[in-house]
């Protein structure tokens, strides 16, 4: 609504909201398909109880993905409160971002079959590195966003500025570095110790998306 | 958009649009998915009527728990109307309970499977455990909820105090020690009246819900 | 937000807000979700393109459907303007109509599957009388609102009163009237004239959503 | 809600808040369904690896149908933008145009089911054409939505008129026409360069919805 006015050749600056809502959308879908994974086991009458305990593997990789999909949520949350306009170009960025979230969803289901059924070692390696090179890939995009955002300072929210934008780029790669030793972790050592790297990833991530807050307070903050 | 402003070394507050958002994304989906049980049953050329008949016990399931999210998205709703801002803290304790709501899909599940086809008492029991537990353990997200508000009173809305907020704990106390006593009914008398014990408690949730309303009016009016 | 102010004793009015959007949210999935009913036939090789044509009642069936659900987000979206707020009743009856919206996905594959297998007459009578009775038990909800507004003229749009509210039952009482003849019709005559006459109804509903909103113009401009 | 005052006789005017999040939703689901094609192959035990990689059409027709329906969102991202207000008329257009966004889904499972499995050259010459004449059949409701919004002209957004809507029917028209000679080039000539097709034809409606919005931004500068 609100359009910053645009210089001349520079693309039209668009009002966020439906880039909000339909992120919120793609968001609050990959978040209960996960659900999906959980079935009811076949069992023989009488042994429900046995066969949902002998599904442990998969309640894991489900609250596994819950929380990365709600730590990305989280992030994309704090992400958006850093502009207050988007362009095409942005918009573009933001779709390849939800690329991300929304394939999640197979990994999360190769992961939880790999390590449920009759998989072998080898299986299992395949999935956590499957799962995080997905994880690293995803990463990209929210480099991709910054860069743009260093390039468009005018599509930045009030009292932030490049310096800003340039430091929050230390995440991405840190978790793109990480996630990359986590797979060669669950390849070369143990498919086991992979998957627990993935949860420390997980972790770490909704750990600094509390530090991209703090930072952010105590930027405004007269020091 | 409009920021109370926060004392320094406080979390920054922000808009709850997102949180609304997001959050009746997953209540639309989950109370949607619901209908997914309810299949076009197996049956011999001819035999549609009675084949559709025999599935009683999945409509059932499906009612009950369309209840059930019905008013947990009420209650959610009478919720968010409680504060004036988020901040991370809320925001994954909001995670934390639409984990509870997006989980819901499995017991259901697994209630309509126990006892629709060739479950065993055992298995009814099972089932009927699992939901009334799930349902316990949702009582938790709401709890912290409402104890995050009182150590963060800045958050709550405009007339609101401690004392209203510490009133609304009874609630899910009162809910969470119902559904354990649900099942242990369920589980050491008879899986039916676990059943119908599940539905009594669907409507409490759902009169106090309206109870919540009601005293918030109370409050608000000189006696 | 703007709450009118409320006397003693009556419920308190909250904004329409997450009613639209979560209502919004069912209507979005349950439309897309249809899609799910388009499955690629099982085929030898080389023979796809026979078993595309084959399954034309499906195509049918999901039109039919995709058309209902429409019409009835347009009659949501018309019904929604007449409120300026809602109470907790009026919410409970607006998950009332949502449920009438949800459950349409399974009379619909239910229907899609009695035309197309080896569904016998039997059957697709069936098919047509429950879609039938399901359209028909959803005019329910919609009656209930009108009565609750009739109840409670304070949460009325600028511009409107009872006698106008009045004036809308006449539709879902007709609408319930004609569904219930169309089950007959499928049931005692033909389920082929059953599947038109839900066809027709349709139709119905959908040229009297733009007729709710010509006789609210007229009503606005002095005749 | 600030409805533009209409004259007697004319569709009244209202607000395209719900029509735009109706719309996100539709869109946030169906680019999210598009995972549901990526399953987990059935693989003997130590074979994922293999299995995963022998489904490269799957992955391949995901991105496809992803890049899709995120240029569809961005386009009627474009198109909403250009208006103030909605009327009956206008939210059926947008039905129809929600009709084949959703359909998608259909023809990118039958091509991902040819290319994938016991295809024969023919069953991948219909699932080529079966897309590019779902594609070809989209841009219709696209240029219903311009021919209204000439013949209603107080929809149009500030300093839009119909000179510039009369400009905007060039690409579905050009869109159109390069579908159906995809279509042709996957029959006649070969189905992988159909396929191929459909990928250049995404690309163009990804440049030209940039191409959309330079246009209306030259429109408003002064030469």
């Amino acid at each position: 609504m609100s359009e910053p006015e645009a210089a001349p050749g520079t693309p039209p600056v668009s009002d966020i909201g439906r880039m909000t809502g339909f992120s919120d959308g793609v968001f609050a879908i990959v978040i209960t398909l996960l659900v999906i994974e959980l079935q009811v086991p076949e069992h023989r009458p009488g042994e429900l109880l046995h066969a949902l305990l002998e599904q442990v593997s998969v309640y894991v990789a489900f609250l596994l993905s819950f929380g990365y999909v709600g730590v990305l949520w989280l992030n994309h949350h704090t992400l958006l409160r850093l502009i207050r306009g988007t362009t095409v170009g942005l918009n573009w960025i933001n779709l390849w971002l939800l690329l991300g979230v929304v394939i999640i969803l197979f990994p999360t289901a190769v992961l939880a079959d790999a390590f449920a059924h009759a998989g072998t070692d080898r299986d299992r390696q395949v999935a956590v590195v499957l799962y995080a090179l997905a994880a690293a890939a995803m990463s990209a995009p929210w480099l991709a966003f910054f860069a743009y955002l260093r390039r468009h300072p005018r599509l930045l929210g009030e009292g932030l500025d490049r310096a800003f934008v340039s430091a929050q780029r230390v995440r991405p790669v840190v978790g793109m570095a990480l996630y990359l030793t986590t797979a060669a972790l669950g390849w070369f050592v143990n498919p086991i110790l992979g998957l627990a790297g993935i949860g420390v990833m997980i972790l770490f991530h909704a750990l600094t998306s509390e530090g991209l807050r703090r930072w952010r307070t105590r930027r405004r903050m007269p020091a």
